[in-house]
């Protein structure tokens, strides 16, 4: 794969004079038209060490308007990066639409370390890489340029590099003994390399492997591969949705997992009262438990209108301390999440270590609202159960908990709180025209929550069915199964 | 995920009798539509034991016309099967256009089987499912439809069905000991199942879930979900190709890998002949190795038209027992090749062990003349890197050896032996009119080769670059890199 960034390409002075500017106006150019043309370009500058990353990164900001790049260097991760999912660090650092992104390292950069250094086995490289191709891939369906630019040099080019590097008082500070080190394990390094540009090179976004001996080649050659791919973007009509089938529901018999649910399950308000106060006094302690520090916690409420979301998540935070949580209530997304890919707006808010984070309402919005009232495409909402469960995935190898409520009640009950809602005045508020037009179309949603709880229910997420008919018996449901699993964890 | 396969599902028989009729009638219509539509239908039947997968199975077979059904039951590999790469028997199994391929056990099971027994570890089987992914998406881009289902039983109700099968004793012996060892480490198989399926339902080929409680319930579903995907697919209009951007050479100095190489690399005569005969002695010794027998050779040989494959072959073939080897010249498919996704014609006649196949062009030309011809769309060439690289994987992980040589001449040579074909009558027949306007392409080629080079040279499969220019060199480096191939793995 790197034999062709052996051959020296190198270009004259006078080519590069000759090339330089027109290729500066047309970047400039595309990237003002880009502004208007609402997709964003991801474009990744890896390779080996040495091999002028930096400095390509520095030229293209030089010949573009830098105020419509966002660069961004791979340091160390910072303690808040530390504390969530490895792949939150690259979600903050998205280009929204009309943006152009470029990291100068990636999310390659650890799982190749980890393997050249033996910490990882070939076998995790792949789960790793095949978590990248999915992260990728999700990126050019939410519409992103992706562009992967790995800048190679040859084991004899390198070690000369380094070698000028350091004869060079101005440059010698660049050389640490760290490069001198991966020098000697250039080999592996090839190896390891090799097998992930080639598990994530796809006709979507291949790698384009960039010779690096001569620096005139290496800028020139990024910046006219840059410009082609972006006008080519540029010029194409917008592409029509994949046509996907819909997949209606068969279902020869009326049951379904909603309807197979007991809702007549109460619980008296003596009863709710007592145990209530044992479970938060139970919860209060457990989230001020040590151990409870290496995880975060996360709570998805999902449910039909009037479920009784808001009074589950309310005897909840009673039990907590304000500093340790946090609600999010889901709704329409803002002018900046509309510029992203639709999870970017969970990612964002996830929490540190020892934090609780609750989703009123989620990621899950993406599957239900969105597929019945058509906020998305089918080819959309179908690929999205396996990027939630990707997502999920991402979640609790962090070590976050994880747990999914869905509160369930019949078409019958919800009726009879929202006319209850509508007569008392401080409830009123809780109820619009909105949640009239929803309930008409109870079918549609039963369908895709159906589909939800099949597809996401998994065995590193399963989801909690709360019969909440009686609402006593739903909170009641909910705080012992947070308690439980908490004790199971701590 | 199995949640929704728990409830219970069942029909009556009044259900049964009064829509089976009317299904059998129109999966015949379908079936009939089908062999005229020209794609195939990939149909996996898979799930726990007991869970009446087989009945399923010939219950399709009942109720459509078998004669355009191939079902496939998974028994023990064959030593066909074992010398060969873990997916050749499902590739001699796909169906071809028009048809239904029905597995009964599939490619899922090993894997899991291998799982559940702790003999792989889960990172190994995701990269399994990786793979499969892969495999999928391949089959859904050449065209199938996927249908995969998932037969499931609850843990009490598989114990329920294995002793009532035990009771009767009509069916006692369909309960092996094996069964009952399966039913202990249920909690096991379904977490592994859960994992593999999670990881393989994607937007075009979700699982689908059945429970298999009740075995009318069961077959009338799968039936009607057949039905429906069937008829969908078959009343779409064929999907456009997707749109891929033309990805252009960018070439800023007139290098690349095969202007680079030394044409003038020359042997003479005598030394050639002294040479040969060395090389042909020690070629004829390593293939008749014990340690050969574990290894199966293939052998790749492409180049542009005269640049001397047929010569180069020979003079490995001159060394070998005419039962151990067998020479694959590739030209336009068959008709029954064509009726499968393009790697087909070439799983097909993979080698057994301490065997030698030799491909005189090959799948290769997917991306030269297919490309250059448009033969197939850009978006087809394009994804066939990767799809390659998986191929190669394959074989490589099967313990062949796999030795790709690419034979290189220049415009001017190429040209000198046209004429010399031209002119001598027992030449004549290999030069045709097709080759004089191949040769007008010759940079369409050159850009097609360098790309082919740099995305599938890869450190498990690399290329080794042959400079024919002079056939004496030619002939004696493809030997030498045979035989120190063999030399180093034997």
């Amino acid at each position: 794969m790197f034999e062709s960034a052996e051959l020296g390409h190198r270009i004259s002075k006078e080519v590069w004079d000759r090339e330089v500017p027109p290729l500066r106006e047309a970047l400039l150019d595309a990237q003002y038209d880009l502004a208007t043309a609402r997709f964003p370009v991801v474009l990744l500058v890896a390779g080996v060490d040495g091999s002028g990353k930096s400095e390509t990164v520095n030229t293209l900001n030089e010949w573009m308007d830098p105020r419509h790049i966002q660069t961004h260097g791979l340091d160390e991760p910072s303690d808040e990066e530390r504390e969530r999912p490895h792949m939150w660090r690259y979600w903050r650092m998205l280009p929204p639409k009309g943006k152009i992104g470029i990291f100068d390292g990636s999310w390659y950069t650890w799982p190749i370390l980890e393997r050249a250094h033996g910490r990882i086995k070939t076998s995790e490289l792949d789960q790793d890489m095949g978590r990248i191709a999915r992260f990728e891939q999700m990126l050019i369906q939410e519409g992103a340029l992706v562009l992967k630019f790995w800048m190679h040099l040859g084991k004899e080019a390198q070690k000369k590099r380094l070698k000028g590097l350091e004869k060079d008082p101005l440059t010698r500070w660049r050389v640490t003994p760290r490069d001198w080190k991966h020098f000697e394990m250039y080999d592996t390094f090839r190896q390891v390399a090799e097998r992930s540009l080639r598990a994530t090179s796809t006709a979507e976004a291949p790698w384009i492997v960039v010779e690096a001996t001569d620096p005139k080649y290496q800028r020139l050659t990024v910046g006219k591969i840059l410009l082609e791919r972006l006008r080519a973007r540029l010029d194409q009509p917008a592409p029509a949705a994949p046509a996907v089938r819909t997949l209606p529901r068969t279902s020869l018999d009326s049951v379904n997992i909603l309807r197979a649910l007991d809702l007549t399950k109460r619980m008296d308000k003596k009863d709710y009262e007592e145990e209530l106060l044992t479970l938060q006094g139970k919860l209060n302690l457990l989230i001020r438990h040590r151990n409870f520090k290496k995880h975060a916690l996360v709570l998805v409420f999902e449910g039909v209108d009037a479920a009784g979301k808001g009074g589950g998540i309310r005897r909840i935070t009673q039990a907590l301390d304000a500093r340790t949580y946090r609600i999010q209530p889901v709704a329409a997304p803002t002018e900046e999440e509309r510029a992203q890919p639709y999870l970017w707006r969970f990612w964002r808010n996830l929490p540190r270590k020892g934090k609780v984070m609750i989703f009123d309402r989620s990621w899950y919005g993406r599957v239900l609202v969105e597929r019945v009232e058509g906020f998305c495409s089918e080819a959309d909402w179908q690929r999205a159960y396996s990027e939630i469960n990707d997502f999920e995935d991402q979640l609790v190898r962090s070590r976050s908990l994880l747990l999914k409520f869905w509160l369930s009640i019949s078409q019958e009950e919800q009726l009879r709180r929202f006319e209850e809602r509508q007569a008392t005045p401080f409830k009123r508020f809780k109820i619009t025209d909105e949640d009239w037009r929803n309930r008409e179309k109870w079918p549609l949603y039963e369908s895709a929550i159906c589909d939800m709880l099949e597809r996401t229910s998994t065995e590193i997420a399963p989801w909690t069915i709360v019969e909440s008919e009686n609402k006593y018996f739903g909170r009641i449901k909910i705080l012992k199964t947070l308690v439980q699993r908490l004790e199971d964890e701590l």
